[in-house]
């Protein structure tokens, strides 16, 4: 095993199974494209495979609580997709940039709080090379009403 | 012509004029920027120059297939912006990653099949290179209420 | 002073203070980060530091000019944020692509007209190489309920 699969080990973290569609569902597109030395990930959710984890508007169905967890959960998706694609974590050298989607009731706007789920544990497994600019914004529908959406661009070590 | 216009020109798709501003609306930005090589497409929807071929929240006033339909008449008017800034189409490598946004009734959150119908077009025309990372997200409100629009980055053949 | 510095100051133009967390929030993430000679810019708002300039509804409690002069503060919070992490804005060669969101009352649909006063501060300052890709939609909610917000990528001069 590699060094950040170590860790997540060490951890005591469990990777889902990679983001997949839904029954009836199609997805003509890729989890993740490398392009030079970077690697662009789809935008994930809440999920383990096609089963979503969690769903609902936060803010009203889903607590702030419950929606720093989904975003967390969104991280682990992220990092199964990339394990899957790339063959190895060790490869992500550093996280450059991520945009996190709230599927918020009307009036909640706490979406910083919201994504730090997904952020704080980005850096509980990389560290200093995990730290990324960021966008949390509230959408106003997101797939099969999943509570969190992350996408997000990360730079591969050179080959 | 090239070989991506023959394959345009046999799959019998005609291009609509690049994205313009309606009138009295000011577009002080590029359609595409190149960076290294990578092009960034602006956010394009489903218009034939500066007239808007379908507008409305989908999931009240537009069906599913209609947006499904506009998303692809987005990715036609995408195709005619490359073509007009790059010069010749032969010069996408391959397609990287794609921001799809919906116009959403509330409560509609198919964004994914509406989508496809932007990815289908472009693995059509591109085959294998046009297949892409992507996000399908439901915004709350898209300019001059277009259903759809795609913002989307390529790779372009080295010079 | 270096020359956008310089362009700066002759436009009589005062660079708010780098954006930064409220009260009571973290932000674990970095305001800008690098990769090659891309820099990734975090979303930003009309803020200065923690402070936000302007927050509500545009198209209820914000008007469309109102909005517009909120684009522009969040282009001078970015270029702030530019500066403070690059140490020398001339470090920026040109502006490649922006997202821009509006927190839209339901039924306002001007997003572009709105991140106008975004895309023309930038060009104001950087002349034709601040010209860039730009999408401009309107998300369901925004932190803190902010107006506005962006962000952005840049190319730096080679080292």
């Amino acid at each position: 095993m590699g060094r950040i699969e170590d860790r997540i080990a060490a951890l005591g973290i469990e990777l889902p199974a990679p983001f997949s569609a839904p029954p009836g569902i199609v997805f003509p597109f890729e989890l993740v494209t490398v392009s030079g030395n970077l690697a662009y990930v789809s935008g994930h959710g809440p999920a383990d495979g096609s089963e979503l984890l969690v769903a609902g508007k936060v803010g009203a169905e889903v607590s702030l609580e419950e929606a720093q967890h989904a975003a967390r959960l969104t991280g682990l998706s992220i990092i199964a997709s990339l394990k899957q694609e790339l063959g190895e974590l060790d490869r992500v050298r550093r996280w450059v940039k991520a945009l996190g989607l709230v599927n918020c009731a009307p009036g909640f706007n706490l979406t910083p709080p919201v994504i730090n789920g997904f952020s704080e544990l980005i850096i509980e497994v990389w560290g200093e090379p995990g730290r990324h600019a960021r966008s949390a914004i509230g959408a106003a529908e997101l797939p099969f009403d999943m509570s969190v959406e992350v996408e997000a661009i990360v730079e591969l070590e050179p080959d």
